[in-house]
Formats: structure tokens, C-alpha cells, sequence
């Protein structure tokens, strides 16, 4: 088939080796990648998933992202198309850096490590629980059971084994970490987390996979305990840190991906995290 | 509802902060992590996404795991919980370490980086070429299009927008580096990759998303010249390496999750890529 403005068109008229030095050359003159992405729609004409909705919920991992304890990320050019043929760099970075998961091991002795988190916890239903107006008013606000009852009203239950996720709409300050932070340095940190009651409501009641928030920490900022960390992973459930487009997914309906890196006996990682429904 | 053996039944017979603190000791006392799991199987009940099928097919990215050509991964333990309450690693690798993902900026001047690859491009068919027969008989085979026309005969049309990989049975050697790459250094490696015709022939007629190869790289090991990252980069899509159990999935009907993690200005990164059907 050779249908016009699509790939096979292109293939029709291209079949050797040749073709394809030319079409590399042709595509790139124009400017690169944006070119080859105009030429070449990769995804156009795709045979799909069932749901055809996306949504990246991940932060791009910079260095200097805003951390809440360790050092922030740090990168080196290690080789260049110019001067090698190919381009990569390096990082160092803490296992808490940028969009994260953390592991029952981060805080409980003898508690999972980030390879031992399976496929079946981590593509699962995903709930937004949003409390952005009031967390606009106090940065010290949690996430309750209240609120959690308040969206099951509205909502319907939250399905079993989901990812349960606080939009408190900090994800927007991202870019300012003193405003991210809330503070200039721990303990003097003001952002929203979860309460203890909500976590653990989600955990027993409706058997959650993990807890999600826009912010640094499942536990709000202002915690020097930690409580829901020690207590909610303690159940062999995970936390999701620095969550952003929320906003962006329907409050359930959706189903996460949540890519997290299987780092060696890791207390979480890096993890790329999508909705699609 | 207080369903035996379910942890509806625990929630209905603790409902107090000290029951929290009851469970968690509780769970704890009996080996820490493998004893919360018993007691809380976290998906056990969990309401699922249509397809009931996973797969992970990301290798754990270990201190040492075989490189093409960096340094392998170090990491460092920056906290641990008897001596700060909180465990987690520090980790420094090469941004094509581990199963990760080659984005086209990795060898094309412009081409697009690891933040500008969409959860469009990321979650989509997966297609499976076995070539392990062969590749047990002569590591420097690659995948032609003979071996794609045949897929198509025996299972019918690759879908368009698909991640299509190759197995080699090459998965089964990642512990021990020598084999893995089949040499002691480049230029001297020994595995199987794509033929670039067939890379070509999925980027022209396939539209395909990206290749997925279960060895270090997409080009055979013993090229010297990388035309598949140089000619099917250039079309803008993607590469994916170092993926295991292939031979666990579907030739065809899966679909994959490829979570490549957002890295600034990053030419490619680590990924954990799994597979639901």
C-alpha cells in the first residue's frame, strides 16, 4: 500500500540501502530530530493499547532537583557526537532523586528492595485525591480519611490494590525548590503529605498498591517522625515521590505505569511514571 | 465487610494508632518484609486492568552489569536504618547502563532527548522475533528481514507503532560479562543484533515505535560502524537494551510498558520495561 503522507509511502519509493542513507541525510538537513519526527510520525498510525489517553506524570530528573536530604543529581558529558561519534552522560544520584519510588527497605528492616517490587503492583488502577484549594491556604495540610470519604462519595469506592495519589498542587513549584521545600532545610519544611490515619485507612481498607504524592515526601513536610513511612511501608506498600500532572488524569479510571528502576538491593529509584486510559 | 484471611478483616478488628503500631510490630516480629507480604498480600484482591498478564523484562541494574564501553555501575551507601532511621543508596552510572533505552540525540545531532520520548511512544505493542536457535550456533548473527517476513507468515502482521525485539537467548549470560559480550573489549565483541535492512524495514513499513534487543546493543557486536544507531536513530525512534525474558512473553498481543527515565538532556537512560497481556 503506498497511501499518501504516510511511512509506507515513503517506503514505496525508498527500497535500497541507498534509500536509506538518503532518507538519513534528507531527514536530518532539515534540523534533526524535529525533522525525522515530521517525516517520520512514529506513532500516527499505530495500533494502540485499548485506552487511548496518556499522560506523563514524571519530572524531568535535572540536575540540582530538589532533594530532601541527599545531595541533588549531578551529570557529566562523558562523550560527544563531534568528538566521538556518540553522545551520553553520566549521573550521580541518590536513589530518592526526582519522580521516586520508595521500597518497604528504605525504612523496615528486612522489608522489600526495589527489584523484589513486581510487575502486578506496578501497573495498577491510579486515584487522584485532590486537596490543591486547601493546601494553597496552609502548606502544612494533610491528606485524611475525611477527604478520602469525601471522594468516595463523589467518586465511588477506591478499587482495591490502586495507587492512591495527594494532587496538592505542588508540583508547580518545582523549579523554586526553596518554595518546593517550603523551607530552606530539614526540619523547617512546609508541604503536604499524607496523614498516618488516611495512609493506613488506604492500606487496610482498600488494600492499596502504593501512596502518590506531588511532593517530597509521603509524609507532610513539617514530620521529623515520619510516621507514615515507617508505618505504611511497614505493610509492604510503596510510596511514589514528586508526582506531577495530576491535574491532568481523571480522579480514577486511569491505570499507572509505575517504572521503577530495579536498582541492586535498592531502597527505591528513579522511576518514569505514565497514565493511560 | 469482615472477610476471613483478607485484610478487610484485620482493618475491622484494629481500628486504633495503636493498632497501627500493633500491625506493624506484629508484622514485623516474624522476618520483616516477607512476613508483611504474607499477612497483607498487596494485590491479592486488587481490581486489575483488562489484561491479567505481566511480565518484567528488565534485568537488575547491578554494581559491575556488562557496558558496552563506560565504566560499569558503583554505588555507595549513603544512610542505613540503625545508624539514621532510613536506608538508601548513592549511585553513579553512564546513562546506558543496565536495560535502557538509545534515544536518536544518542548519535543524531539534534535528535531528540531522553524527556522528549512520550508516553505515546513508550507504551505499545511488543513484538518478539526469537533468533535463539541460531544465535546458540553463531554469535555475530543478526535479524534480517527474511527472519521478519517469516514472523509474518507464522503470526501475522507486526502491528504498526510496535516495540519489535529481538531474542537471542543472549539474557542468560548477564552474569557473566565475558560471555555476555563475547570478548574482552571492543572492538572485539561477539553477539547478535539487528541487520540494518530489517531496522529499516520496521521504521519504513512497520512504523514501528522502536527495537528491543536482549544483548548490549542493537548494532551486532561485532560492528564497528553502528549502522542501526546512526540510520534508525536518525528516523527518530528508539533502541532498547539489555531486555530479559522475552521468551516469556507473546510473540505477539502484549503490550509494553518501556519507563525510561526522564533524564536531562539525557541520550537515553535506564528504564524499567515490562510487559501486560
Amino acid at each position: 500500500m503506498c497511501l499518501p503522507a504516510t511511512l509506507e509511502s515513503v517506503s514505496c519509493q525508498k527500497a535500497s540501502k541507498g534509500a536509506h542513507r538518503l532518507s538519513r541525510r534528507t531527514l536530518l538537513a532539515g534540523g534533526g530530530g524535529a525533522a525525522a519526527a515530521a517525516a517520520f510520525p512514529a506513532t500516527a498510525s499505530a495500533v494502540r493499547p485499548a485506552k487511548h489517553r496518556f499522560q506523563d506524570l514524571t519530572h524531568v530528573l535535572t540536575e540540582g532537583f530538589p532533594v530532601f536530604t541527599f545531595d541533588p543529581p549531578t551529570r557529566e558529558t562523558l562523550t560527544t557526537i563531534p568528538g566521538d561519534g556518540f553522545y551520553a552522560q553520566q549521573w550521580t544520584l541518590a536513589e530518592h532523586a526526582g519522580t521516586h519510588v520508595d521500597v518497604p527497605g528504605h525504612f523496615i528492616v528486612g522489608g522489600r528492595l526495589a527489584p523484589e517490587i513486581t510487575p502486578e503492583e506496578l501497573i495498577v488502577p491510579i486515584v487522584v485525591i485532590d486537596i490543591s484549594e486547601r493546601a494553597a491556604r496552609d502548606s502544612d495540610t494533610v491528606l485524611t480519611v475525611d477527604d478520602l470519604r469525601r471522594f468516595e462519595r463523589r467518586n465511588g469506592r477506591i478499587p482495591n490494590g490502586a495507587l492512591v495519589c495527594m494532587d496538592s498542587g505542588w508540583a508547580a513549584k518545582v523549579d523554586d525548590p526553596l518554595a518546593y521545600k517550603g523551607g530552606p532545610a530539614f526540619p523547617d519544611y512546609h508541604f503536604p503529605g499524607f496523614d498516618l490515619d488516611a495512609a493506613m485507612w488506604l492500606a487496610e481498607r482498600r488494600d492499596v498498591a502504593g501512596l502518590g504524592v506531588d511532593t517530597l515526601s509521603i509524609d507532610p513536610g513539617n514530620s521529623t517522625t515520619f510516621p507514615v513511612h515507617v508505618d505504611f511501608l511497614a505493610t509492604d506498600r510503596y510510596g511514589v515521590e514528586n508526582l506531577k500532572n495530576l491535574d491532568r488524569i481523571p480522579p480514577r479510571g486511569a491505570v499507572a505505569y509505575v517504572g521503577l528502576i530495579p536498582l541492586q538491593e535498592g531502597s527505591g529509584g528513579p522511576s518514569r511514571v505514565m497514565a493511560n486510559w
